[in-house]
This record gives structure tokens, sequence and C-alpha cells, in this order.
């Protein structure tokens, strides 16, 4: 790595940890210890957990002199690597109260303090793949930066006190949309996957070629008003929508609308991070699994995309996140209406596709704990595209592949609709 | 429907429904009765099911003059049908104990009896789509012969005195199976789907298109011989073979070996239909789940065909199966090794491939309940292909697509492998 | 053992086994093998463990001459005898098919043999401990008949189909029950446990002293009529009846009838085992718990009697079973209003008592398996009193007890009240 | 209530508020939120329940110009009381991250000044029955000062950083005690019951007569080092030492030492409040189930005492709490040998009895949420009797009786042994 590299990495490095910290601001103490369901981590153990991944993958492996900043914490910030060791259960991270936040803090400073040391002493120690894995560790800190604004939500949207996180002032005019448009998007073989210099994950390479068959995709997301539709007429109660996992789902739990809706006195009101507020029917639908994504497509007589037609459509309608993209830094922590001529694929509302996560043809995964990443998670699980609004603006490209299992809804998950002839 | 296709059905019908009896002459009474687990349902069931099918889907909606046997049965041996009402729910199958095995038979005859004259008397009122049905009858009836095998299969394995169904005399010079070749298919644009005047379910219709890139298959199944090296190198006791989710399931369940091994000092022995009995290490290796596929490949550096690279290359090497084609009707009852020429596609085993069960592009599910058939089942399932010992050689085609769920092995599965360059 | 005695008990032995035959006759052979809950055990499963208790803790334990019927049913057939080895889990049972009925009749007839042969051939061996173990065999076969009435009718009555297994005439002017009367105790230091030459369980013995208060006791058993009256004023709506645990399982569990009621139409109709009936307000209402038990007498302000005051009660009141009783050898197998001058206290219904199974003062539990009868079962459940429609008459005792967990309802248990002053 | 009563009360009821926040002193904020198991709930949970108590009992009831702090406080701080309305489910406590803890103090001052205002203003008021609620407050939040150390215990105990709540230094020849002395008591009609002036729950009343048989009782608590000698002896490996449902439980649980025992190298370490530190053998065994005292006064040929015993024996040998008696206010957070002098019926670790906890004759509830204190409990638990060195000393009495479920461990429990000749 050259010293010039080294630096803009340090800066960047930086950027990301101060980030992190800038989120976390609005919480009290006690938010950042709870764990109400398992798919949700304490905010604390997201600070020690994007701590631990530069100590035990980088520090540890690479750092001759370093020394942790104790034993113990191995074991309590491993998310899942099983090749780092024993660890927490996941399910009781909720119960680890010790160590405090402030001395996560320190924890944090101390790894930071070393890791910019190592990199300014040994820049030319830093061959490619430690370049990869350091570029690793920063994508790793914002995808848990995203993990913890749906965290926090989780945790005060499950509270009957309904906190506020950050005051929303909504801009004139919005909420206004209506349009109902399909694009076309032509038969033919077209490649998929990540070409470029920059940054990917292992799951996106493996260029390869797929045959699409003609389709048009919504040049929006799919809105409340639109959604109360399908529920007016019965959404949830009535079962050949739903997939059949879908509908036992939907019965065992008890769903009858999207995650933080309640009805009140015959109004809906939704929870957003500005706390309890009147759902407004003009904002794209969020927080709903890809069950319902999948019923309320059949309900409509359309289908969602796949993630190849998405990738395609993309390419050629919006390649990159424009101005108005409602990521994280737009700091408004809500879908909304697309900006003026966007066809909105990116920001506001991951988007569930009709593809299963599996490997591309030719996929290999790394070896060590880095292999540990992606591959083992390709079953049972539903790819996403486009990124939200808690989503790093930086984090995001068009061949980025994002997964959940189908009945997720604590992530902002949206849905867009497809169709083709016959 | 001409009167000669109708004596014609009615010829196939009935030697359908013998032949359901027919694999049931082995068994005890209490054998019908039980369920071990939610997945494998009381013999008896089936008998019920495969008869209420007609009943409820065919007699009931068309015939006029048809007065159910009982009311009551309705509730009893409904499946999974939403708009037949409400049934006993699966779990529940196993505490039925009346009506009797002995009252079903006359359920079976009954209905049997009114079908025939049903068709006999009104093959004029007989259209399309419920020649469809009728066919579709004797398929669905196909379909739980197989259940029946591998249900009473896991009643009886599952029985400390392991009972047998049929004894087994092996062939000479029988198992040895040693050959070891990968058969190329080169890229290009494949069709994919069913063409063609028979029947077929609605989940392999819709022709379609799909880009292969270069790959080479495996010639014939993955051995138990190969299968237990991998188990002697610690296959089930290193991680970074196994999906996540893969295993999980391997530590919660304690698996250490397919379904039906049995180490008893230091040999391994196997639970066949002909009784508890030395594994044989040339046969093909069977009774695995998905995860346990997918994680020999890895361990072996190669992988599971995609459905699509399974049915092209099918199409080219062994497009239906041959003389020696182990199906149900060899009553064998076992998985053995290939024929001579064979390339084994089909037959044997159920072979899990790497694709999660999807719509075809274009796919529309039927109305009614023939509309719950197969489109409700597609999430969160892998699809195999080729038909096993356990299928009616009638039943198989080469563009069907059977789906489980990756973590169930109760049915005759199996592994080939697959790999491609780069 | 004197000759005479043996042929004495040989007699009791054989009517014993014949008996346990002659409840089955009713059953269809599918009956025997389901287990739809975990506390009710396969017809067939009794029939071999009865059997088993004999070869186990008799004939394997002092006949050297005997050689076992099958090695493997001691697996099979053992119920909870930690120190007779390992066997199938209790839930397990229902998913045993083999050995059918036939078989298991085989074996009953073996032991039987084998057993007369040992007792006749060796009266002189058979002392004082052997002798009380032969006892025990019969009385633990008595135990097992209630159990497969109780086990069947659980069977029957969760078949949608409600088979009768025997017709009920009922007599002229039955179901008249509505004298309502409180029998005085006084207060005082009375003796507690058997004392007797004949056979009594280990609980039962050592006698001791308690001091009663003065209390009444209502000389009947409560009615359904009484029963509906309590549901109809919110018995299963009021939390405040209620124990929290029992609360939590009305609510849980969905409960708001008696196990086997069923409203259809506004009316009630209870399952018995001559079908599906119209519910007879006169009769003493049964199969409900101790919750219920509990509830009910706290909703009419009394409560329910100490095991101790039910056995003094007796003793003054009545001390045996009357010619009136209704006990198994009726065979009526339902609760029935009592017999004219009988004050209920035996037969029809076990009778809750507010007492926890516990240990009698100085109880020691004998050694080996025997050890395991009683001792180890003497937390978490509370004591009954009076046997019931199911019971053998013989079986039964003033001083005897049984003893279920608070929660369960599938033996015929009724409720009789009790009150003091102050 | 007389004005110097009033101020003698608003005293104590001070001191406890005080006392309340003296204990929490110690903790991180974050300690305050997590509830690892249902039965222990976050301390912040004990400040606002324990607050909330004087506002839905006292203040919302009788003082009419009382407004609430908060109205959905309500619905977070109810424990049970079914009458009080809708509640925050058990286990969903530890999801609670608001209010905060800083609120939580403000909710406490708040409800402090006014209930001391209404007590100040209306002395006249407050009758016999209100006077008694007042008490009960006090006497509420001692238990839950004992709940805060025994739930923070499990907080910080099942942390792996094994946090220090307060030192300890142990005193000079602490920790010898191997006397070993059973005392007599004769046999009799005995008094059982709360006979007083000053405060005493509902199920102490009902004063009753009770006949014992002779009996001895171990004049001190079992000590590690002989419950060592259980374990080596096989302890948690033999069935027969335990109650059937004491099994099952040490078999799923994996249960092989008391709580908060590890096994390090070959040496027993145990969490205290003062850090994770090397067993004391002298030291009374506690944090046993009564599962585990039950076994090992079996595998000893001895037996636990009935509470009756207890309380008969208490009252000769040590009526009440002498000086040396180890209660919380010594601040030792740990059990103790006996101070010289003593039998140990007072602190150290409750005491777990043979005794099922159920109704005195004559037991009567009281009306609304304070009859829900005590009744509806008497089922499936178990007396315990005599304090621990976590209990208030004011708030015990010889006649206490505290009732937990035979599995759990997380309070300070011990064990007394006890015999009679036969």
């Amino acid at each position: 790595m050259k010293k010039e590299d080294a630096n803009q990495f340090i800066k960047r490095f930086l950027s990301t940890r101060r980030q992190t910290i800038e989120l976390c601001k609005p919480l009290a103490v006690e938010d950042f210890v709870a764990q109400p369901v398992s798919d949700v981590s304490p905010p604390k153990w997201h600070l020690g957990h994007s701590t631990w991944f530069y100590e035990a993958l980088i520090l540890g492996n690479y750092d001759d002199d370093y020394r942790e900043f104790d034993k113990r914490y191995n074991y309590l910030f491993n998310s899942y690597y099983e090749s780092a060791g024993e660890r927490v259960q996941r399910p009781n991270r909720g119960y680890m109260t010790r160590p405090t936040v402030e001395e996560i803090i320190k924890y944090r400073e101390y790894v930071e303090e070393k890791l910019m040391n190592f990199i300014r002493k040994n820049p030319d120690k830093i061959d490619g793949n430690l370049e990869y894995i350091l570029e690793l560790g920063i994508q790793h800190e914002q995808q848990h930066q995203e993990l913890l604004i749906t965290d926090f939500k989780y945790i005060l949207g499950h509270n009957p006190l309904f906190p506020v996180y950050k005051e929303y002032i909504p801009e004139e005019g919005e909420g206004n949309n209506t349009r109902e448009n399909f694009i076309e998007v032509d038969e033919g073989v077209y490649e998929i996957g990540y070409r470029g210099d920059g940054f990917s994950f292992d799951n996106e390479l493996c260029i390869h070629k797929v045959f699409l068959h003609p389709f048009r995709f919504q040049d929006r997301l799919v809105t409340n008003r639109e959604y109360m539709q399908f529920m007016e007429e019965g959404g949830y109660r009535r079962f050949n929508f739903w997939l059949s996992e879908g509908w036992e789902w939907v019965r065992t739990n008890n769903i009858f609308a999207p995650l933080y809706w309640h009805q009140i006195d015959d109004s809906w009101y939704v929870y957003t991070l500005s706390g309890l507020e009147e759902l407004n029917p003009g904002d794209p639908v969020t927080h709903i699994s890809y069950f319902e994504a999948d019923a309320y497509a059949r309900w409509k007589g359309k289908r969602l995309l796949t993630e190849f037609e998405w990738e395609i459509a993309a390419g050629k309608f919006e390649p990159a996140p424009g101005k108005g993209s409602n990521f994280v830094e737009k700091e408004n922590f809500r879908v909304l209406p697309p900006a003026h001529g966007s066809v909105q694929f990116f920001g506001d509302a991951w988007e569930w596709t009709g593809s299963a996560y599996l490997p591309y043809p030719g996929f290999r995964e790394a070896g060590g704990a880095i292999g540990e990443y992606n591959g083992k998670f390709m079953v049972n699980q539903m790819v996403l595209r486009g990124g939200s609004c808690a989503t790093p603006v930086k984090h995001i490209r068009r061949t980025y592949r994002n997964f959940f299992h189908p009945h997720l809804r604590w992530q902002y998950t949206g849905i867009r609709l497809a169709e083709s002839d016959k």
C-alpha cells in the first residue's frame, strides 16, 4: 500500500468510525442494552463487534506488537465466525450488561489508535489481500451502521412510550405519488456481476451471463395507499394470495399489517424514528416481509423482479444513486416518495426480489474468517437490492446483493412490481 | 373425451389403484396408523387421501348424482387444500385410529365404482379441463405411492425390531462402482420446460430460455464408500464445509451419518426395507439432506448441478429412463449402482440440485384447489430431479421438478457432483 | 407361600389377566396404536407393559430357568424404571407399530404360562417379599386397566367420528340429584394411613397422627348442572377464581369447559364411551383439572377437602365401597349420581383434594425397581381419593392415595366441596 | 391513624426507599436493563414497580387529588395484578429501555412526595385497612430489595467478566464449621401461624393446630464441604437420589453443581457479589433447588423439615433473629457459617422445607389487588423459611412463609437436615 493510499484509508476509516458514534448520540445508555428478538442486537454489541472485527481479523493476525484490549472481548464480540472461536450465543447478547458503553468506547478508541499506528508504520507490509480486509472492515462497519438504526428502531418502536429518535419536518408537497408507469426491458443475454476496480463482496463477483425474457418494471415503490387497498380487500385474511409458509406465518403470528403499524380508533398510525405519527398514504410501504411483498404482487396480478432483472433494469435506467436518493446521510430515517426524475432503484427501501440467495456460477469462498462472510448463508434467504434510507450511500452498488429470511421485517424493505406478457 | 380414451383412462386408473393396495400388502394393520414425525403420514391416511382427491375434486364438483361415502371424511382426508375447507392438522393424522383400514378400503372401492360409472356414462361431459384433473388424480396417487414407501420405511426403520418389508437377494457382482468420470456440456442458450402432449405439472410449463456456462457432470451418483471418506475426514465435525443453517442442523440434531445408518461395534449398518444389513460401500449414498449433499460437494471441491444444467445434460445424454433404470416397478426398494451404459439420471435416488424451487418466468397458478398443488410451495425448498427407486416409472419426466426443504432426509435422495472451470 | 395360597393367587392372577383382555374387546386393531398426548399410552403398550412387569421384576429376577420371550421387549415396555435400563421415550410409544397386537397377546400368554409354572413349582421359594411383588403385579395391572379405559376414551373421544365403545341404556329415574347437604366432622387428633393385613402401597403406610379442625363435607359430588352455573357466571373468564397457574393454563389452552364437552347450537354435548350424547345435568361433573375443581370451589365460597379430612370422613360415614358403588365391574364407564344411601366416597370419580402429594412421616422407599413406584413422584402433584367408574373395586381402599398433576383431565376426576366455620 | 403514627410511618417509609437506592449504587446504568431469564427482573423494573405499588394501590384509590406521573407507567410497572389491568408480559420487561433509570428516579421522588403529603394531610382518613396497605407497601418494597440483590447477582454472575458488586474481606477464623449435632423436639399438638400485633401476611394468619411426631433437626445449614461429598459420590449422576421431575431437570439442563459454581482446572470457584473466588468449603451451600436439597437429604439418609417442624423448632430454640444473624444490613451479601450460639434459623439462606405451599385451614383472600398477593400462588411451590443474607432483618418472622418453584436457584437457598425415629 502506498503511503498516500494509507493516509486516504485512515481518513475514510476515521470518518466511518465517527459516523457510527454520531448515529448513537440520540440514544440513552439504557437503549444500548436490550435485544428484544434474536435478530436485533443491542446497540452496544454493534459498537463492540465492529471494533472486534479490526482487532480479530487484522491486528491480531498482522500486527506482531498488538496486545488485546481485553482477551475476554473476543468471546463477547464475535458474531458468527466459527474460525474465530467460541462466542456468546446470539440470543444472549442482550444479557451482557458489561462492558459498559463507556468501556466499549474506550475499546473503540484503543483499537482505532492501534490500527492507525499499524498502518502508518507498515504501509509496505500491506499487500492486496490485507488491503481488501482493511476495506472490508469499513464496509462491515457500514453494514452495522444500518443495523444500528434498524435495531434501535425496533427497540424504541416496541416500547409503549414510543420515544423519538430525531424529529422530522416534512417538506412541502411531499407524498403525492400517484404515477402508474411500467418501463420495458428487452429480452437478451445480459452480463451479471461486479466488474470494476472498487470494493465488492465475493458474492457479486464471478461475472456471468443470463438470458432474460422481456419484462416491465414499475418505476417506483408501492405506496401505503396501495397497500392499504390490499388490506381492505382481505389481503391478510385470504389464503390464496399467500405462499403456504407465508400463510402459516400470518396465522401463527397473527399478522394483519406491516411492522410498526398501529390501528387506533379506525385510523392507521405508524412508528417512525420521529415517534408515533399518522400514516402518510403517499409514502412507500416498508417493513414488510417477503411473504407480504409476494402476496401483494399476486393480489395485484403482478410479480416481483428477479435480482437479475433488477440489476439489468437499473443498469439501463438508474445505474447509481442520484442526488435525491434517500440514504442515511440525508438523516430522514424514513422512506419517502421518489425524487423527481428518479425511478427509485436506490435508497428508501431494500427491494425484495423473487430470487433466492444462491452462489453465482464459479463462486468460491475466501479462506479463514473472511470466507464466512457471505457464502455460508446461501440457503433459505431471498435477495434484496438497492439499499435503504438507513444505508450509507457509499456502501451501495448496482450489483450489491443483500439477503434476508422471507419472514423478516425489521429492515426497511419495500415492494416494486414487475410484469411480462404471456 | 372419446369413449375409447375413457376406457383407456379407466384401465390406467384401476391399475394405479391396484398398485397402491399391492404396495401395502406386507404391512400389519398396526403399521397403517403411526405418524412418527410430521412429514411422515400414516399409510392409512394416504389410502384415504388419495381417494378423497377424486371425491372432492372430481365427483363432488362434476357428478350431480354423487353422494359422499361419509361427509366427515372430507375433514379427515384433506391434506392442505385451503379451498376444500377445514381439516385435521397435519401432526394429528397419527391419532385418527378410525376409520379403520378396512373401512377405508370400502371407501376406496365406493369411490372407484362411482368414478368409473361417472366416466362411462358421461364421456362427452368430460372436457379438456376435467380430463386434466382426472389425469392429475392418477399422478397424485403415484406421488402418494412413493410417499407410502418412504413413510412406512420411516415407521418400520424407527422401530427397534427393524421389521422386514420385503426380502432382497443381491445380484451377482453388484456394487462395484468405481468409475470416476465427468462429462462436459457446452455453454449456450438452452430451452427449459415441458414441451409435449402428455401430462405435466404446471410448474414445468412456461418454456423459457436460460444461458448456461460450460460445465461437467459426474456420470453417476456418489457412493457410500466416497461418503464414508467424507465422514472419516471429519465431515460432520468441521463447520467449514457447511452452510450456516446446515451446521446448526447438524449440531442441534446431533447428526453424524445419513438417515438409517447405525454404527455397531465399529461397523456401519443400514436399515433398508429388507431389514438391518451391513452397509454396501458400492451403493449410492441415500437419505441425505440438501445440507449434507452440499457439504459433501464442498469437501470434494465440487458443487451440485443446477436444475437447468441437470435438465439439459439429461436431454443430451439420457433423456428418459432406460431399461435398467431402478424405479418402483423393479421392487428393489433400494438404490443401486447404475445399470451398464446409464449415467443414472433416472431412478435410484432423487438428486438434490443447487436450485431453489421458484416459479419459471410466466408461471401462473390454476384456479381453485388445483392451483394449490405446486405454486404455493415456492419458497425455502430446493429442487430435486430424476425420481427414485420408490417412484413409478410412468410418473417421471426429464422436466419433472420435485422439491423438499433442505433438512429433509426421509425420501430416497442422493448426490451428483458438478464442476466448471474458472 | 403355602400351596393353597399359591393356587389362590394364580386364580386371581388369571382373572385379572382375563379382565384386561376383556376390556379391550370392543377396540379395533388400529385403536391400539395411537398416543395422542404424552400422558396417554397406546393400549397395545399397556398390554405389553403390564406383562413386562412380571417378566422384568419377577421372572427375570427369581426364576433361573426363565428365558425372555424377546430380549428387545425390555426396551419397548419399560415405563419409567431407571433401574431396569434404557427404554423408548414416553412420547414415542405411539410410533412403535411392532410388535403387533397379536404378537403382544402371545407375549402375554408366554409370560402367564411361565409365571404360573414358576409359582406352582416353587411355592416354598416365595418369601414375604416376593409375595408382595407378585401381589404388586396384580395391583399394577389393575392400575393399567383403569388407564386402558381412560386412554382409549381419549383416543376415541378425539376422533371426529366419535366411535362407540359400549352402548349405554340409562336406568329409569336416573340423574335427579338435587340434595344439598353438608355433614359435620368433629375436631380431634386422628390416625392416618393403612393398618391391616391386606395389600397396600408404600405411600399409605407409616401410620401417623394429624390434628383436624372441625369441618363439613358435601355428601355427594358436584353435578354438571351446578358446574354449568359456574360457567354461566363467567367461571372461565374471571381470573379471580383461579390460581395463577390455573389462569395461565386456561388462557394458554383456551379452556372453556370440562374435557369432552362440545357446544353445538347452544346445547352442551359430551363424549362418553357410548358416543356423543346430550349432557345430563344431574350427573356428576367429571374430567376436570385440579385448577377447575379449585376454581369452582372458590366461586362457591367453599374449598376442597384435604386428603386427611377425606380419609377420616370416609372412615366415619362410608369406610368401604357399598353395593351400589360405581366401579369398573358395573360396566357403566361413566359417572352417575350416588346410589341411594351412599355419600359417594367410592367410585364414580376420583376426588381432587387440596393436599399436595408428599411423603407421610417416616416414609421410606423400597430398594430396586419397586422403590421407583411411588416416592419419586412426590412433588408438584395433588392427591385424589376414592376411585372412579374405571377403577376395579378390589383395587381401592379408604387409605388409597392417587396423584396427578393439577392440569390433567383425562382421568375420571370430580369435585366434592368442604367448609369450616371461621 | 394518629398523627404520631403517621410520622413514624413516614420515617420508616423514607428509610426503606433510601435503602432501595443505596443497594443500587454499585450498579452501572447498563446493569439496570437486562432480564436474562423470566424469573429475574431488570433492576430498573424493580425501582419502578415498587413505586407503582404505592401509586396504583394507594394514591390512585385513596387520594382524590392525585394525578399520575405518567399514565402509561401502569402498563409498564404492574407485575401480576390482574385487577390492575393489562401489563407488559413478564419475559418482555428486559426490552423496555425507557423510561430511563433517571426518569424512574424522578417517578420515585414524585410518588414519595405525593404519598407523604397525602399521609400528612389526611391521617384521620387512614383507617385500619389503609394502614395495612401502607405497611404492605413497605413490606413489598423490602421483598423487592431482596429480589434486587438476587437479580443483579444473576445478571452480573452470568457475565463472562464476573463484575464485582462489593469487595468482601473475610474475618479471621471464618469458615470452620464442622459441628454435627441434631436437636430433638417432642411430639405434641402445636400451634402454627402468626399471633401478634405487628404486620404479617395473610398466608401466616389462621392460627391452627398441628400434630407433630418427635423429630430432630440439624443445628446449622449443610456446608459446601458436605455438599461436595455428595457430588463426589455421584450425586448428580445417580437417579435414585432424585425425585422423577428433579432427575429430568438435572438431565435436561445438564446440572452438575449449584448455581454460580465453576470448575476450573479441577478446582471449584464460585461467583459471589465480590466476584469469582475459590469456594470456601466451610460456608453453607447455597443457590440450590428444592430438587437438589431433597436429593442431598436422601443421599444422606435424612430428610428436610416440614414447615411446621421448622416453625415449632425455631419457637423453642431461636424464636427471632439474633445479633449475629446474617441479614442484608450486614452487607455481606453471602452466606456464612452460623454465629456463635446460633442454630442459624434466621438469615444466611432460605431453608427449603418438605412442605408444599398451601392455604392454612380457614385461609381467606382479601378482596381486590391485595388479594392477589399470596393465595393465587398456592400450587406447585414449596415453602422456605428463615430469610437470607439478602433479606432485610425487619422483614422476617418465625411464621414467615416464602415459596418458590422447586427448580429455582437464583435465591439464596440452603439445606437443613432432619430425622425421626420411625
